[in-house]
């Protein structure tokens, strides 16, 4: 069974972006960088929900696109609408949990959470998050858009594993306790 | 100068406590406790919201009386008053920012911030908590108090020390980058 591996770069107040969905203010450079670059080729299969998608499209995405050139997209949503796209990129628009328990029971890597946080929120109610890599960066921003946005259930973590990188950033990898 | 220490447990997501204040959830047990108790020997002053002081009534403190029985207390509020208060307690209820720097110029051990997070804000915005020690517990609460309730602004942090603990706990120590 493939697992779903919510890896992301998060404030240490809970925050993956401010409220517009921009990223100021995490560190964007160091050995914390290129070793999450590196861990990109470990997918082969990338999933998010629509704003997250969208975002790229101030870094360039065109719609349609995919937004990592190696990896398979899904991206969930009931009404985002493409005239055209690529072959790597597919929205899911209805049974999506039957498409997530799908995509977890087909051949491949692990499958990348790139976001955001309502997603989250969607996958941890329904357990289908398997593990947090958390880039915790050494940032409050106070506001913005939380790491589970509409959660409201406690869940246990349990450390796998941690990397402390020069600069006060760390790579927490937890698996989730689900009851 | 004596520094403000905010020192607090949180979980992965961002928050002290539930809504209604209560923690559970937060690990209870471990090095991460009998080292926490140890640390608070270092302080010999506490300052407080108001919340965060009546949340020690659950707990049996009687209104008035010291929550730590070595310390000094001064607990920040503009609605609360006790019949009588022990003398190692004050409410500070005017003048609070001038109270402060009072007390930071004024001679003792580094001063111990407990909570809450509505506090936290209001000293961030007036730049007069110097670190954060955040014990940083391996679970999420989803919704709840946040490490910093209000405050909007971004604040870049600077890794001082980190002590990682059985269990998944980590003993974050922060210092706050003005700028």
């Amino acid at each position: 069974m493939r697992k779903i591996i919510y890896h992301v770069a998060s404030t240490l107040d809970g925050y993956i972006a401010h409220k517009d969905g921009t990223t100021q203010g995490f560190l964007e450079e160091g050995e914390h960088v290129s070793d999450y670059l590196e861990s990109l080729k470990d997918y082969d299969t990338v999933i998010m929900g629509r704003h997250t998608y969208e975002y790229g499209y101030s870094y360039g995405l065109q719609p349609g696109q995919p937004a990592y050139p190696h990896m398979m997209h899904y991206v969930f949503s009931r009404s985002l609408h493409f005239e055209s796209a690529h072959e790597q990129v597919k929205v899911i628009d209805d049974n999506q949990i039957d498409a997530l328990r799908e995509l977890k029971e087909s051949v491949g890597s692990p499958i990348y959470m790139c976001g955001g946080g309502k997603f989250a929120s969607f996958l941890l109610a329904h357990k289908l998050i398997d593990e947090l890599k958390i880039k915790l960066s050494p940032v409050l921003f106070g506001a913005g858009i939380k790491l589970f946005e509409g959660s409201e259930e406690t869940y246990r973590l349990r450390e796998l594993n941690t990397i402390a990188y020069k600069g006060g950033v760390f790579l927490l990898n937890y698996e989730i306790d689900y009851l």
